[in-house]
């Protein structure tokens, strides 16, 4: 069973080197290929060499290569990760700082930072759907890569590849609320749903009984992610609505306070995330490089992606041994949520199987965030097909329709601005 | 048949009257009774007695008198109209005021202002229905009272009056479409689709064809409505989505620059829309009771309500006489635009006769705008749910739904300090 | 001995009255003459007639009248009080809101609006002082009206009137760092030095002993002047700098926050002080036509002008009597502060007899204030060469030397806009 | 003779060695001794490898070498110019960025961005001094050094050693003025008053008439000094106030927009000033290594320092030569300035020779700048005295009393946060 990686420079191989490990007795991994872009050439052959030291310290047989030659890479995959950066941290450092010139929040998934990172990714991931189409058309595309549910959208919209969108959020939710409750996260049955980095948890069934009510009675100030740094306001308000929020609600909730600390962030000598990341990736692959590593590093939790292999590798094991579990995952709607299309993606949990990942019946979005859902499904639509006509009138209605977008006017200085800034990585948009 | 207008001592009324005797071969209009609150009292006497040397003056038998006993006045009425403002222009005032002191937008019918205006005027009008009900459950409630498509909604979905709620704003669009065009206004079939103050029109027919980008192509810097000043994006963001706005939309997709004029504005020694409006009802009030005056004098026209009684007289005359004309105005959306309930209101053409108004099966929401007519409808159901029963957690819930606030301190605040500024005409929400 | 005051229908008036009344001992004034223009009749009326009661209340026998002829009021004065605001509390309204729209702080009596009443006001008292050196040109001009310094200064410079600044602020300073110390006020030799509105005391003398650091050891959260709500950060900042401020200081350390309250109050309902006092003006007024009211009524107090008439009859009767005693005023600088002119006016303690004021010799300015002094001072001799020859380009250079003016393009609009909105009464700036 | 530069890392080094060449004739230099600290070793080689290609280009016979020992290396100097920047240009941009995360403006020379690079740069001048009074105790200092104003004050306030600051500013307007005039630069003799960045030109003598009217009455878009780019307003400002500006002048009398400019440049990609000099001066640095390169190259020019080295060394000409010729130079007041001390420093025209600069005798400052060069003085008075001291307090009044700090909260702020992040440069301010 081989399993290709894209963008396996990523700092994030080793957590997923380290999953293929832990699951070993259940999923026979017997190749692992990492495949990135030349400008990745040095950090991938760092994350292959820390790779073949990780599987040769735990007294395994999978090979390890990588590969620059993406469609040689994926021929015969069975299970194919995307978790790939175009234009890497340099673009994600635009996608942060030009929105906040206009006053508007510039963040890597959501706003104005989320939608060029969409239009920059879509068309390399049919790209690579296509070279799957040739080399490897059986195989499950696990996503990874951001906006994740717009670019799992596009994918099972425009092309015949089988794919599932993924995201660390509800696992670490999850885990939250285990925590909170203290009992044992696989005691636990949370539910989920929403649109990728807008989900809430609507239910969490503990012994038959929905202690949701329970769980939100619990503040906890600690955010389930790394980068987004949780406001007072939101366990309250969690309370009020009545589910558990995906930490990226905070941008929709709480946008004054979250553009002024942006703000003051981009001014400080620190800088955004992103200057954050880099510093912290650099850290992480001098430590990749030392010879006597052979076990993933404790620094890597600062990198921000915790759970993410746990997410995939359960995933993969899930399809490939039919397992029927439920998992939270990126699927294409077929009515659940009635008010959206069929055919867009998703957020919630599914049964996952070898025919992949079947929605749960009963899932209804509640009425306080149904508004929210819909406007944003709405602006992904737009954003889907800007981005693969290279189209600058939708793309501007795209934007029109974001909730963190108040003005036609920023509206057209960003885009424009932005349009300028990535068009290296923004072919359909031309000249 | 008798005419009832609640709300008599509108400055409004006199518009009213005219719209009676420029219909009077076809509408047998025989009474018309002003009814209003004992603070309105000396401005219904002025209006009363404008009335009937208008009526006199057009050599009309109609019988006018006011009352301040509602229930009495609404005995045996055939067409009851709502025209009242709850807390008059010094309530108003402070909608306007009072979002603003945290940088949000303060607008009479939408953001916190629309909001607080409903709290207050959804009790007062099922009350008048709760009198109807007893005195004339057969009339027609044909309702002004802004925000129009919410307080119908509410009526709707908790009395058994037959109400249709109507707006001077599509009326006033359609003409700017014929004056863009220079053809006469009854050459054209204009369709509308939305909710109150949150429409456009996606169709121009004229002569069998749809010229909606002929209309669109020409600019008009003048807007359809007194109160909001047209700012040069919305012709030309209007001609990217490919449909005419109501001009209320400029608070959505200009809101940074209306933000800016609107604090400007409270600012300057001129003042809100409020301050300006309570001069221009002085002066229109000095005017009616000129004895010499018997026609509807010019400076009307100031006050922003142009076309409201054609609108109001048109509707009224279609049922009556059961036209079977179409008619854009405020209805049940029962399928209409799937994507929102079947029992909520909507803003759209609809065929007008005898058993009331039945929308055009044909419509459908430009993508662009759904995502914001499904966001605002959500808003609008918890705003209905929060006024009838006065529940606070409601309220912060409607808030946040609302596109204008953007951050749950500002809610927190604004809704802490208008419910105290309000508490007079909010007794739903107790202590 | 006959005492003038113009602006006799200012709501302070009965407080003057009740000074005269409570020094009738030592000040023989056999005459009380108020003065106003046209427009302030009914308020002269009832004042005069206010003062005629409490006067037979007490028992003495001082004529008052009323004119509205200036010069014959003038005639045989021996001390003349100005008390007049050009335009009333309308220009005054203006001169808070104006600069507001421009983000700049606008106050009556520092920044813009401040530098508008010193345009509008200089002009008239250069003509009530020609009016007193026909009638009487020996008689002391007591100047109250804001800006104090400013318009004292154009006074001596421009005039052959006597003339005296005055001002209720250091007065009211004594008193609070008398209380702080809790001493009796009279116990206590306090020392000012500065402008008008820009001074601090830098010693507090009780038994001998400078105890100014005793003083500043205090907190006392309440503000010397009604009108300006102190912020936490005064007095914690006057330990560091080692004297007490005037509360007016608050403008210049405190702008950022200070801009933001006047910003909130100019948008809500209350309004700024002008609309504020406009009010409490009301509601005196309606006191005062009470035909019981014998004695200053206790309302009076929210008026703001604590002290005033202590500190104006107070001077009168030093002068009278030849008294010697110290007493804090605006006068000449003559070398007192070396870096400013000698014929500027600067506020601090003098010795008051017959002759007018002689500053006390051994005063220096701190040096954290000196350059706040010095750019405040260079404002002020351009602001009244400007309102003086009524010459736009130095209007515009007294305002960029405004350390509450930030910008050019500030002052450019605020200029434009107020010559504009108070063209009235500013004659000399033409067309 | 021999030259000692200190700070001979810099960049600018080679300006200074082609000034040496230029001036050959008449200023017999015959060692140039290149100092800096062990941090920018790496600089000083490359420097004294391309001096020495140069030199040997120009045929001409003068040594050059480096030392990190200054002592050893000052030893025997006739004249020392000091171009050192304490903390490189990391220190410089927490000196832009943390002032702007208040909302105050943060720059290398003003405001609270130039306050704190005093306060690291005195007590390292002032060391310098020491060491100087040891080994050439009669050797001039030449201080290039910003903020060149205060550091020379402090260096003749607190030293024995002779000091002149010195400025590219003038020259570069006096260029700017001949240019504006068509003459050449020679038949001008300009004068100059104010302080070091806050000067300003009010004679523009040509052939014995002041031309500066005709000077003023030219617009001219480009700015003087690279690193601030001019807008509109500065010119027609300049002309109402009747003397040309030192372009340092736009942060005070254009706050608010170069805040934004400023602000807006921080968020985005490009940066500070001090981000791009990183990259303009790495692209410097590795030219200079070229070892085929043996003139001053043209990228030179677009680092700010135009005419630096024929400021530089005409001074030193004139000193040497004792030319008795006019420069524009900062020395000590003795009264030039009546409202200023004795012996501070100002910037002003003088006459160079074999004892120094000797200021000329007709200066006088326009009213209109008056109270910003005084205010400024007392804000550089307390901040030489807060850094010698390590006085925290001091530290504080002197930010209030920089004309560009508006609120003590943010004043509290600025200073907390920069102690913090440059403790490493500032000793004295301990724990």
């Amino acid at each position: 069973m081989k399993l290709v990686v894209i963008g396996g420079g990523s700092s994030y191989t080793p957590e997923l080197v380290e999953g293929v490990i832990l699951h070993s007795r259940t999923l026979p991994v017997t190749e692992i290929v990492l495949i990135d872009v030349p400008m990745g050439e040095k950090k991938i052959q760092i994350n292959t060499d820390f790779a073949k030291r990780m599987i040769a310290h735990a007294g395994l047989d999978i090979s390890v290569r990588y590969t620059l030659d993406r469609k040689e890479g994926l021929a015969g995959a069975a299970f194919v990760i995307t978790q790939l950066r175009v234009g890497g941290l340099g673009a994600r450092a635009k996608d942060e700082r030009i929105p906040l010139t206009y006053g508007v929040i510039g963040q890597e998934t959501t706003g104005p930072g989320g939608f060029f990172k969409a239009l920059r990714t879509i068309p390399v991931l049919l790209d690579i759907c296509k070279d799957m189409e040739e080399v490897c058309p059986d195989a499950w595309l696990i996503n990874f890569t951001n906006p994740a549910g717009i670019v799992t959208e596009a994918v099972l919209k425009h092309t015949g590849i089988k794919c599932i969108g993924l995201c660390n959020v509800s696992i670490n939710m999850w885990h939250d609320a285990a925590g909170r409750l203290g009992v044992p996260v696989e005691d636990m049955d949370c539910r989920f749903i929403g649109l990728n980095h807008l989900s809430v948890m609507n239910h969490a069934y503990c012994g038959g009984e929905d202690r949701i009510g329970d769980v939100l009675a619990v503040s906890n100030s600690e955010s389930v992610v790394k980068n987004i740094e949780k406001n007072d306001e939101m366990d309250i308000l969690a309370r009020e609505m009545g589910c558990m929020f995906s930490p990226y609600l905070q941008y929709f909730y709480s946008e004054k306070e979250m553009l002024r600390k942006e703000t003051k962030e981009a001014l400080s000598i620190e800088g955004t995330r992103a200057n954050q990341v880099k510093r912290v990736e650099a850290e992480l692959f001098k430590c990749y490089q030392n010879e006597s590593l052979k076990e993933k590093p404790e620094a890597l939790a600062k990198r921000g992606g915790a759970r993410y292999s746990e997410a995939a590798i359960k995933l993969i094991d899930s399809i490939y041994n039919d397992r029927k579990d439920v998992q939270v995952v990126d699927v294409q709607n077929h009515g659940t949520i009635p008010e959206l299309p069929d055919d867009c993606v998703i957020e919630m949990n599914c049964v996952i199987g070898k025919n992949g990942a079947e929605p749960l019946k009963d899932a209804e979005v509640p009425a306080e965030i149904l508004g929210l859902v819909v406007q944003v499904k709405a602006y992904e639509l737009l954003t889907i097909e800007a981005a693969i006509e290279g189209d600058r009138r939708k793309a501007l209605l795209a934007l029109m329709n974001n909730p963190l977008v108040h003005d036609v006017k920023d509206a057209r200085g960003i885009l424009e601005d932005m349009l300028e800034a990535h068009k290296e990585y923004l072919p359909r948009f031309g000249q």
